[in-house]
């Protein structure tokens, strides 16, 4: 799986033994709360679901995995693993791409999946208070019954927890419309590295009284602190939405495209996502089964498709302004064809293009997957550079398939991906630190939303200057000066 | 005045004499960007507007003002103030209400006026990266010329300046819509306390490379750094706007009135502010010229009022949606009657009623001014309270005049006034504490988006727990270990 880089371990840190175990049971509400290998409550392989990620491409030896029942609980631990020097990995829904929650060595895990009450929610402000441990789905369900909607969503809601969401700062698919984490999230309970509660759930959008020491939490991936409820802010949910695919005869074109959406449709904008002909030939070869996936002749099939969703207060008001974009895009050729969804399962079936882009990838190859930020203008030109490296290198058609590039057009994230034949330390030296150096060369970002993780960690230099690293370093140093928080990644 | 209770003079700092002047001359590119009655380049009455907050309120004794062009040359004066404890207060447009922007003793002024230029601006993306001293409105301005609009607008636009608003992290009138700076803020310049400039710029809208250093410094109030620049957000200017005022006949009746605007309205509405009777009754006396003030016949005016905004891309849905809120409302008797503008001037004159609440009721007596976050349920309570503690006392129509309440309900963020005959020790000791422990038993903010600054700093245990404060100190401490920067203010 190439070279991960992965930090050795620190001799700083307590290896954890069956006295340490047994002590530990002693403080917990259940005895399902603990399993270890070390005094036989698990087998080894009953861990390997939390020391292992689902790529299968980080593989931790943790002993112990502890699911605490509450907060209380949680913080128990936690004090009890910072007075003896044991390291801890918080893990949420274990989805993430960049190895953050997953032990690099046998750090305790810290599993929130049994912190998963809704606490209370507000009709009137639209306030959601919950546990870490809640299902994205499941938080975003309860707020459908009510009306409301969980403002977020992506990829991997079926299992990724909101306090992971909010740990790793995700973006996903309808950041364009409800905007980041940063603004909709009102509050944060968390364990800070010495076992101590922080209350910082608020249920207030307003409140100047001192650093918005929230923000801190928010994307710090479980380095300085561990997020055990979150109150936000939740929209009201659309109850009109639609869905359309363009294909679209370039790069530049999708920009005019993406210019004019934002004219026609306004506040109605949902999500304006991109993906490339490579992208959309793996999904039609390798996407979940049905022969829905193809919906152009191949006669209008372009080198780009672009994906513009909807969401408002007035079915009628709506599919005027939508068939107006319609209208213009054609009159100016800014597009070959589109697909205008005409209910909510063609709805789900266009989405599905577009959500299966990663799987579909992967299932053409071994897929080397990178995810940036770049300014929207050039954002296609990394997928093109990368592909001309590869061509430099007379490995297309060999060692490596294709190249492609799909994304969260609206925000400027794009999702590169590398698919080769196999994975080695070739293919991947002759990427990296390529894909960063030129991600550098346009002021992007090495991790829009994905995070660091252990995976990005060592290469945060090319999207931080020396002064931020800095300030990050004092940062972890203040609030976790044992550095037993989710060590080897993040800030080294 | 009232009791300022502000904290003496650190015998920690430099006092200034005229050798340092002549120094720090010598590091500035322009004799006009130094003032100081210390070497006779300025009287002291020449500083009176820096050391003055514009109500007069807090009046501080800085002999020296300086005015940097650059980045560069802000730089080396606060390396030059670092190097020898001299401490610093950043000014910018000097429209703050808690003494955060005025020297408390005799802190050196840092002014950004000079820094005002556009960096740059990107239509495609509606990025704009600008200079700190850039007046609100002026930026606004620019960015309406380019059909965008700044996500920020408060009733100082005229001169407060957008490094202030991000330093105070300011709300106004549109966080409604377009949500927290802490949202559309995507990166900041700021020079640290040591003097080295922090690039934190960045043209992104993801960028999960760290801990999210540029929140640490929106709402910071020149504590741990001071903004040269900011990148922002900028959204689409909507192209059809109405607003629309409500007489409602009970506070309970707001509530709903309130939750059908967002139902009718959904995305396109984008402000819902609140104003009592006795606010109202201030205005039509001591208001701006004109008769346009009354807009109700005698018989519909009502104990509160709703203004509502909305903001769209099409003037015609715009305006059946909110034709469809006026029937529902009537037809519900939720209000008692309700003026549509008919036109932009009528528009101003209805937003003006608003807006010309804080000065009226300062007009109409000496007003003591409460910046509160309330759930918005329990929003108005606050003020019934309030009233029923003067009336107790038999103060109202005495000491007291009145009681008003007006605010951003769309956000429960109140703004509470009691008129008095004169500022009084005795008065000012009826209210406070008693007001922010009010605040806090409905666990609001006393501090909703004024800030902290010299006012409120003392109180702010009643909005953060002892641990939340700890943290803010060791902060503090970790930025700015010899405490230069703004002192005597925020956190304590």
């Amino acid at each position: 799986m190439g070279i991960l880089r992965l930090s050795p371990r620190s001799p700083a840190f307590t290896s954890l033994t069956t006295a340490h175990v047994s002590h530990l049971r002693s403080l917990l509400s259940s005895p399902t709360s603990l399993l270890s290998p070390l005094d036989g409550s698990a087998t080894s392989d009953d861990l390997t679901a939390f020391n292992v990620d689902w790529m299968g491409k980080y593989a931790g030896k943790s002993q112990v995995l502890v699911k605490p029942k509450t907060t209380k609980e949680l913080s128990t631990v936690v004090k009890w693993c910072h007075d003896r020097n044991v390291a801890i990995v918080p893990q949420g829904g274990n989805t993430g791409l960049v190895g953050g929650s997953t032990p690099i060595h046998d750090e305790l895990i810290l599993c929130l999946s049994n912190l998963n009450a809704v606490r209370s929610f507000d009709p009137v402000s639209g306030i959601l208070t919950a546990e870490a441990g809640i299902i994205l789905e499941q938080a975003d369900s309860f707020l459908a019954s009510k009306g409301f909607i969980f403002p977020l969503d992506l990829g991997a809601k079926g299992s990724c927890q909101i306090g992971g969401n909010v740990a790793t700062n995700a973006g996903g698919l309808r950041l364009l419309r409800y905007g980041s984490l940063r603004g909709s999230v009102l509050g944060l309970e968390v364990v800070l590295p010495d076992g101590r509660i922080w209350n910082g759930l608020s249920g207030l959008r307003k409140d100047n009284t001192g650093y918005d020491l929230k923000q801190l939490f928010i994307g710090s991936e479980g380095s300085i602190g561990i997020i055990t409820a979150i109150s936000i802010l939740c929209p009201r949910r659309p109850t009109s939405t639609d869905v359309a695919v363009f294909s679209v005869p370039s790069y530049a074109a999708c920009l005019k495209v993406f210019s004019q959406a934002k004219a026609h449709l306004g506040e109605i904008l949902s999500a304006f996502e991109m993906f490339d002909a490579t992208s959309y030939e793996a999904v039609k070869k390798h996407g979940g089964g049905g022969t829905g996936k193809k919906v152009f002749g191949d006669e209008s099939e372009g080198p780009f498709y672009c994906l513009v969703e909807t969401g408002g207060s007035n079915a009628e008001h709506d599919s005027e302004k939508i068939s107006s974009l319609f209208e213009t895009l054609l009159s100016d050729s800014l597009i070959l064809d589109g697909v205008l969804a005409q209910d909510a399962s063609q709805a789900h079936n266009l989405w599905q293009i577009r959500e299966e882009c990663p799987s579909a990838l992967s299932a053409a190859g071994k897929a080397y997957k990178y995810d940036l930020s770049v300014p929207v203008e050039k954002m296609y030109e990394v997928v093109e550079r990368m592909k001309k490296r590869m061509e430099s290198l007379e490995w297309v058609g060999g060692k490596v398939k294709d190249v492609a590039g799909f994304g969260h057009m609206g925000d400027g994230n794009l999702h590169l991906n590398v698919v080769a034949t196999e994975f080695s330390e070739e293919v991947q030296s002759a990427i990296e630190p390529f894909v960063y150096e030129l991600t550098a060369e346009y002021n992007g970002s090495i991790s829009a939303e994905h995070g660091l993780g252990a995976m990005k960690a060592p290469y945060i230099s090319y999207s931080q200057s020396p002064a931020s690293i800095e300030l990050m370093k004092r940062l972890k140093k203040t609030f976790d000066p044992k550095g037993i928080m989710n060590p080897y990644k993040f800030i080294l």
